[in-house]
């Protein structure tokens, strides 16, 4: 196939980016409500972005040219998507979806289909397990120690669906191999009652090992036993999977990477233990809505895809190289460290699928906070910096507290939303003014995903929504989401320097290392 | 003066930028060892940036042509700093540095002698407050309500002592004006023992006014009286100065933006609550001994100021559009946060001081998250992505806690400090490899701020470090870092709309704005 540069699309949408709309004159009532795709309670809407329905023509063209829905369809249907061609790489299958491929309209692909049944079998293990400690009465707190995709996507779920959490139920996280995190932590629960799950695929996590030893050594001076306390969730016969030293194993797969294993066990196990298993079924049953949106959904309907399409306008076009998500909505505090994670590790690339430098710029900066908080804070930039930054932003129509105040005649609601949209206007329409200091230049695209209210099955759906546009956004690169050897370089470096630490008990001599030797002089 | 553009200094460096020096090759521990300024327990290392001997030389040019050390001896004499000439502008001094200027050498001029004078009396009026409530032993825990520079500076440094709280003291914040925000915080403390500090300068702020009334409510249906629990931080005189309904008022001045105002009263009462008072006077001390690190260290030696310059270096120069700051300590967690505030509302600007829109760069996006986590997360496009991102990392020697756990011959700490060496030096250096995949192109710039260990001084210094790099941008640049234009506009739209969501109930007419009522009726 040819590379991203050379469709004839990507002419017409340099051409047109010359002279992209300007929203100081051009944003109309007509187009906020007819730009606009609906799907299952999700709108997305895109009228405060710089673009013409000629520039979604060439868009969708963009995305035709360069098979993006026959992509989604072959990831998931099993075939080996985690491959640089002719060089020694990671070889794989991308089955995330298989995870939450459990309900109606299951893939038939042997591949996925096996996936899924592996899958099913893990679900139905967790279930049992769950239902034993409820019925044992044993644990009130969980803590997941695990670190990048284990920590992360479960995190910022559990955050998220709190408001749905079993009462007595909480779940906290170790993930830094800082002491002090884990200290803090473990200092904070009753260890009698609390279930370790520890998380890592190899079973070598440097960092989920060391805080594992750390906990261990903490159960062990209370008096209590280790293998009373700790799962393992871990490859088949890995170094973790070991019913000598854990209560239960739970299985993961290398078809699921790391960042894309929130609905594995890797997530199940806690989002289980906190909202109970009917909780954790219908994430499952969110996130499969979504697969199965993105996979069957013509373009011009397809909401992950459209979003894409719309970040790689930014990207390519309008040459913009950060992207700040920013969800109105509280329980979403860790939701943008995830993405940060999901899009810049998977599409933070420089190679093609064929091993060649990319000459265009890939993935872009990911950040973001919650609205309203951001508006006190960076917004100033947003608003009159020198570089426009493009968000996204994601809003609900309902709290999930039914609680709610009325102040001057509103509810905090309705304020929420009001400041939401009220950005979305004032970033693309701007501000004409006498006064330099109150101008504000306008044409910040954003984009507005509004969903209905923050339940389990709209937070599994936001998480596919954002896994599929990261996937669709390397379809059109043709680059490989699914692989992360830039973090190799400084694991070793790291260990290089670690071996100068140990040297110093064990009495051995560490091979040189002049640069990370510079460091240490500077330390002692 | 002249604009940072026409200083001779300025056609140097964009010439020296030409030929950066490339740090696949040129990086040596000899270099490590010598870029390095050392202050009071902190080094800054810089070996790992993209500057020569000659680079640092047109930059410390640079600083003394847009006299920077001048604007900061005037800034913290109390000169009317924050305006820009010939429009309506604030009009006001920028006097953070007189609330820790309580100790040794005191500014003498009139107008921060005077502004200590206030803090020192805010200060004995909390001291008399805490030895009170102690007393008493009535609080175990307190709810600070602000949002901005009212929440992320106190929050950021709450959380990076916790460490050293008083046992049995905790505090929370709520910011957001999301319902479920103060709702999970009120549902998670004992109201009977709960102190509430609402802060707000103006007594005014939207979202602090809703939870405080959020939180009343709460107070009251709990047959709590709020005025025995809730307190005012907030602007002498403003509707919140009312004794009828607090407890207690501390006063916070114009003075002192709110970006800026962690080390005023803002911060002070809820960390001298967590840690008592000699803790918060540490904090202060902390920052104190920055403040005059700032002002009286010529620029070669003075930290904030070359770490200001080298941002200038990467931003206007390299041209690199973000900065990452990650702290290799969890306790730093939402440091990132503050810093993103306090660099962006203070430089996100695009008109200088006389009112003329600027034609370079000026704040760079900030955002980041504490290391290891990060390695596990967005490393990948640090380090092989299509744009360079530059790197502030943040380190100590030593662990808040003195527990560690030894495995495999090192401690936690150690392989803390390892990871972030190691990545300094992958960053910088990069790897040549024949596999397309193992190849990193080296070049991302970096620097390490190291101190001894994360307490209430190094705290305090480390906060005001950060305030006076972004203040020594903004005097080079000549722009305003005290003002915040840019919040205006959206929080008059949001006015508007939620003008559309009360006309509902009030049955009134709502002024016409078409724009919002587009997304009111997507709404529905």
């Amino acid at each position: 196939m040819s590379g991203f540069l050379d469709t004839p699309s990507v002419q017409k949408l340099k051409a047109l980016a010359a002279h992209a709309i300007d929203l100081t004159k051009g944003l109309t009532p007509e187009r906020i409500e007819t730009m606009r795709l609906s799907m299952a309670g999700f709108d997305l809407l895109y009228g405060t972005e710089r673009v013409t329905p000629e520039v979604m023509d060439a868009l969708y063209e963009l995305a035709d040219e360069t098979r993006a829905l026959k992509k989604m369809a072959a990831m998931q249907a099993g075939e080996i998507l985690n491959r640089i061609e002719k060089v020694e790489s990671e070889n794989r299958a991308v089955l995330h979806t298989a995870m939450r491929d459990q309900f109606e309209e299951r893939q038939s692909a042997p591949a996925a289909e096996e996936a899924s049944g592996m899958a099913a079998r893990e679900l139905k293990k967790l279930e049992h397990f769950l239902a034993k400690i409820d019925r044992e009465e044993r644990f009130t707190d969980l803590i997941q120690i695990g670190i990048g995709g284990s920590d992360l996507g479960p995190r910022a779920l559990y955050l998220a669906l709190q408001a749905f959490a079993r009462p007595g139920r909480r779940a906290h996280f170790i993930s830094n191999v800082d002491p002090d995190d884990a200290n803090a932590v473990l200092s904070g629960v009753d260890l009698k009652k609390t279930l370790v799950v520890v998380v890592s695929k190899s079973g070598s996590t440097l960092e989920t090992l060391t805080n594992e030893e750390f906990a261990r050594a903490r159960f062990h001076k209370m008096g209590l036993d280790p293998k009373e306390h700790f799962i393992a969730v871990t490859g088949e016969k890995s170094p973790m999977d070991d019913p000598s030293r854990y209560l239960a194993s739970f299985y993961m797969w290398d078809f699921v990477g790391g960042r894309y294993s929130a609905t594995s066990m890797v997530g199940a196990v806690v989002l289980g233990f906190a909202l109970g298993y009917p909780g954790i079924v219908e994430v499952l049953r969110g996130a499969h809505a979504m697969d199965r949106h993105a996979l069957t959904m013509p373009a011009r309907k397809n909401l992950p895809l459209t979003s894409a399409l719309l970040g790689i306008w930014n990207r390519n076009f309008l040459h913009l190289p950060t992207v700040a998500i920013i969800p109105y909505s509280q329980a979403l505090i860790r939701f943008p460290a995830h993405l940060q994670q999901l899009d810049m590790e998977s599409n933070g690339k420089r190679i093609d699928k064929q091993g060649h430098p990319v000459s265009f710029s890939t993935g872009p900066v990911i950040w973001g906070e919650p609205g309203t908080n951001g508006q006190h804070s960076f917004y100033q930039l947003i608003h009159q910096g020198t570089d426009p930054i493009p968000l996204e932003f994601i809003g609900f129509r309902k709290s999930q507290h039914p609680i709610d105040i009325e102040v001057q005649f509103t509810f905090s609601q309705e304020k929420l939303l009001s400041n939401l949209f009220a950005q979305s206007i004032a970033l693309a329409s701007g501000q004409a003014s006498s006064n330099p200091n109150k101008f504000f230049p306008g044409n910040r695209p954003n984009r507005i995903l509004l969903a209905d209210r923050l339940d389990p099955f709209t937070a599994g759906a936001l998480l596919a929504y954002y896994e599929h546009k990261v996937a669709f956004q390397g379809f059109i690169w043709n680059i490989n989401s699914f692989d992360q050897e830039g973090v190799q370089l400084g694991k070793v470096l790291a260990l290089k320097i670690l071996e100068q630490f140990k040297a110093k008990r064990t009495k051995e001599t560490p091979s040189p290392f002049p640069l990370g030797e510079a460091y240490l002089n500077i330390l002692s």
